[in-house]
């Protein structure tokens, strides 16, 4: 039997599994069966946590920041491996701070190892923050056609570490109304897939200094999700560059699984991306692999 | 903290809580909770496994059987309180057997009380049976129309303790074609609606003397499902009304969550239909309600 905590972040969920000394050897068909919502526990991915020392794919973030004692290895919910997750670095730490393994230096920055590099969480209001680190606009801005309303925009694409492409419709009417149990078409379409935001601006955009838009998103290979957290980036970011000068650089973003705030703010290599929001454990238990 | 068991049949799932003595009053809010697949455990619904003694609404059952130990009180996702559920009943004794709390007698049946009732759990070839009791043809036959293929056929009506209207299909690939993401039109409307149940035969239609269908459901007030077991009932009996005389009164009928039987057979006070078919349980844990 191995041990589990469920967790998620606005209702991205995870199942997590505590295996310090890198001794868990978990297959694909393993991680598909512990993310199976009806036969197994039920979860968009599994986080493992593991010491960066005891696991070969954490390497490659040691060579760059020897801090990172903790490895988030991130699988998706069919098994394959994936680099990065923002709403799973929260739920990440949130377990690690509760379980007593690493706490958040004051005044500064706990660095956790993925397989895209090492990420710095912080504390925030709500949670966690986690920097995103660099982002770009993709220059790949295809046509969007959503098949339910058969809406048809143009989408502006932004790459955050992933790729995504965001669209801003009319009204929250229009939002609601999406059909998104089907996948959007992109023309021309993305070489290796992106997902696909919709986003509409609240009234007023900006309240106090902060921008504020609501969101739906169909994540590649996935469908509809309550939440993503880079995509909850790239939706901010896209309705920035639209804005132009004078736009904010923090914004609160709705999700149907909640809200999450997003920051931009300069560093020494160039502008970052700050991701922050809440992280619940919700229930733990036994579970024979 | 609430201890918990989490079990399926056929991937129609379940939250499972031991309160023996029925000290334990979980309101609907705390069900809906229980059973949100991202924020909460995720399942179907809930069992809470009650001596009948200890539970008011189990008081009309015993009045009918007093050997009826242990009720199952079974709630909805939603938190309203269900009469029954097909599926639930074999998960039940699968828990009561597992745990030590009953077994079946050798030739016998366990009998459970229900809010619909005492019903009779046997041992079974591929897991448990409950024997669902009397059926009827509802005599309410409407035309439906599924939305995704726009596909219209004539439905024949069958109660079996609830509403279910069957659709026979000409092919297996009209069958996978279906989209049930949108709820199936019946004119005239369903009083107080129906599930709907889209069969298609095998090849050849009866086999060793089992007839084999193949179906997928539309739940009233749910969706599509992996399985529903009254559903997978009324599937074998419309068959068997449509072939008529000679057809065989053992059924083989394949969901998409696994393969179920169905028998008809006489008993003292009319004939009876009994569903067998697995129970599992995947995992345990512990929850702050």
């Amino acid at each position: 039997m191995v041990a589990f905590t469920k967790g998620h972040g606005t209702g991205n969920d995870f199942v997590i599994i505590e295996d310090a000394n890198g001794t868990l050897d978990i297959t694909p068909e393993q991680v598909a069966k512990l993310c199976d919502r009806h036969f197994g526990i039920g979860a968009d991915g599994l986080l493992r946590v593991v010491k960066s020392v005891n696991d070969p794919d954490a390497a490659a973030s040691l060579a760059e920041d020897a801090d990172a004692e903790w490895f988030m290895d991130y699988r998706n919910a069919d098994g394959s491996v994936a680099e990065m997750c923002g709403n799973g670095t929260r739920v990440f730490v949130k377990y690690l701070v509760d379980k007593g393994l690493a706490t958040i230096p004051a005044g500064s920055a706990l660095p956790i190892a993925t397989r895209a590099g090492v990420k710095d969480l912080t504390a925030s209001a709500t949670g966690y923050q986690v920097d995103l680190g660099r982002w770009q606009l993709a220059r790949y801005d295809p046509q969007v056609t959503e098949r339910g309303l058969d809406v048809s925009r143009p989408g502006l694409g932004i790459d955050v570490g992933n790729p995504h492409v965001v669209v801003v419709l009319q009204s929250a009417d229009e939002l609601d109304a999406l059909d998104l149990t089907k996948e959007p078409i992109l023309d021309p379409p993305a070489p290796e897939g992106a997902n696909v935001e919709f986003v509409v601006p609240a009234h007023p955009l900006v309240d106090d200094g902060i921008g504020q838009i609501r969101m739906r998103v169909y994540e590649r290979g996935v469908g509809e999700t309550l939440s993503c957290g880079t995509g909850v980036a790239a939706a901010a970011l896209a309705v920035r560059h639209f804005v132009g000068e004078g736009a904010p650089d923090n914004w609160k973003v709705t999700v149907p699984g909640g809200t999450l705030a997003v920051r931009m703010f300069a560093t020494e290599d160039g502008e970052h991306v700050g991701l922050s929001g809440p992280a619940e454990l919700v229930f733990s238990g036994e579970f024979s692999l």
